[in-house]
């Protein structure tokens, strides 16, 4: 007998069956932000991004005592915060280690009991934790990990899907990329064009009320997942990809391109920070240029999409004063033969990206 | 507060504290091969495999009274097994889906019962078995699924190793990565170099004793499994790592390109099936020229260690006749200019891509 046969013939008869449609979380809102008791702004990042971004869906701050920071929402009771519509409480502080902090546990009990359902993007899963656990199931209220993957994703089938897609990839993590689907997204809203921010990330879930958080995906299902996370859609309709790890970090460039080959993108917007020498956690290991990105970028998704285009740069020039910042967007663009802008900044460099996205 | 700087702190201390050494699973040997009721050699595709890599490690082979297949081993029962130095028995038989068999129970658990560890590449976990897992409970037997990887596997640090590395990678998937390093391990060792084939798949673990399943691995984890896989070793030593998938694969692309950065290889050797016109299950896709697969494959390799290159090409002729194998073996090697081989076949042409893997 042939090995070889055998193993193809093994190859195509062993995937597990089909198991029902992977189903995305869908997070309730508005949503309450519980801050614990955070002395440093940098811990509540996660508030700090959804009061940024879905200002309309955050009703109400919860703290404890000793919590020194604010997103400048009212800080409530959990009976206040549900009077003001909050479905959810957001846990918006995440200690070193990502873990759920023992003296939170009376509050998230209380937000729980009261009747809201309890985000979480740490490290522990909120079921772990007996206390949560208890209080979910008598009140019948959701514990939702943003961390976890949904259940069943499928292998990937490259099947081109109609609608388009842009992604954003970085030089390096950790730059820019999610804000930067974020900004485009809102500019593309802003043109009456029929787009969705598509999350990958457990801030972007957050923030998107949906999405899949793509590191957490088990390999050989990352292609698919990235499949499911931006179905078919109407030919005129935009999926806005947060992009994750970037092509050229030796930890996670897997996961790049596991979103890469799902994503199919018609456009890349590649997110750089022009101040960052090192790829983050790799001693020795420099980051690429722009041009190289953008050439492995556009050589690995012609794989999967022969139209691909890169339509610009986005660029992180946060702490940069206003000259030194045109200084470099200018540059960059010169360089590169591109539109690039900051979209923090906006005005009409970013204007021109936003044009050079939908020109296709 | 600026988001950015935020996002870096974040990630930088989001990391998970270390949690102890990841421990690579170690199978007990050797083996007695179960069968099941195999009707066709088709579905014992990995007790075939065992018995021919590792003839040394399998004793004998076990299988209902149904089973009209043999890999030539005596057929016995599990007593007689164990006298003749069983200490594992393998589940060398894989039905559609990838289950376990409701009629194999009865005498999974005499094996279990009788002194034997058990082994299994299914998809069902043998300790979801309630019968399988009181059995192993009881005898304080192993049940041990080489689907499943080791917990605590590390985020890759991209620090390069000390030893030799050797990664095959294919022009698709399913076309002789396995067989290919591991005929490359052999014939390393026939020379008297110190040589160790690295499993990264189901059957290569079965082979090896010990391995980590690549595919099965949380895609944040993948580069560090693969550092993990092969650690620090002297200078003169190879590990010969078995590849996985493809970086034309549109849905297994990422766990290519994991397993490709942890293994930081010194030396690819591409595998390719003449005959393969289309990328296993994607239709529509194309499998790419040997050229581009070096090409795409050295400049990704190139991040993580410079000084990779390309030995040479591991052709699949499985059912071609002598001389049009031979044929192509010559115009693959013209063409390419680079050895190649078919492992199988052996000869000069075999010692010559040997040799030049070696030649570094």
């Amino acid at each position: 007998v042939s090995q070889r046969s055998l193993k193809i013939k093994r190859f195509v008869e062993s995937d597990p069956p089909t198991r029902g449609a992977p189903r995305l979380m869908q997070i309730p809102r508005p949503y309450a932000l519980f801050l614990g008791a955070a002395d440093d702004p940098g811990w509540a990042k996660t508030a700090f991004g959804l009061h940024d971004w879905v200002p309309e869906s955050c009703v109400a701050e919860i703290a404890l005592p000793a919590c020194v920071v604010t997103t400048g929402l009212p800080r409530v009771s959990v009976q206040e915060a549900i009077r003001m519509g909050a479905r959810a409480m957001v846990i918006g502080v995440a200690p070193v280690g990502g873990r759920v902090e023992p003296s939170w546990i009376p509050a998230l009990v209380a937000a729980l009991e009261a009747g809201l359902d309890l985000v979480s993007g740490m490290h522990t899963p909120l079921g772990s934790v007996p206390e949560l656990k208890a209080a979910a199931e008598k009140g019948d209220r959701q514990l939702i990990d943003v961390r976890k993957p949904p259940a069943n994703l499928p292998v990937a089938t490259g099947r081109k899907r109609s609608g388009q897609r842009l992604l954003t990839i970085g030089t390096d993590c950790a730059l820019g990329k999610k804000y930067s689907a974020l900004s485009l997204t809102r500019a593309f809203r802003a043109r009456g064009v029929d787009a969705d921010f598509r999350a990958t990330g457990q801030t972007g879930i957050m923030i998107a009320g949906s999405g899949i958080p793509m590191d957490a995906v088990v390999s050989d299902f990352l292609a698919g997942a990235a499949e499911t996370l931006s179905p078919d859609a109407p030919v005129d309709h935009w999926d806005v990809i947060e992009g994750q790890g970037s092509l050229f970090h030796p930890a996670y460039a897997a996961v790049t391109l596991g979103l890469l080959d799902g994503s199919q993108p018609d456009v890349l917007v590649v997110c750089h920070d022009p101040r960052r020498r090192d790829i983050l956690g790799c001693p020795g290991y420099f980051v690429p240029t722009i041009a190289e990105v953008i050439d492995l970028g556009l050589r690995l998704a012609q794989r999967v999409n022969p139209k691909v285009r890169c339509a610009g740069i986005s660029l992180n020039t946060g702490g940069m004063d206003p000259a030194e910042a045109e200084n470099v967007i200018t540059a960059t663009a010169r360089e590169c033969k591109l539109p690039a802008a900051d979209p923090i900044r906006g005005g009409a460099a970013f204007e021109s990206l936003v044009d050079s996205c939908l020109s296709g």
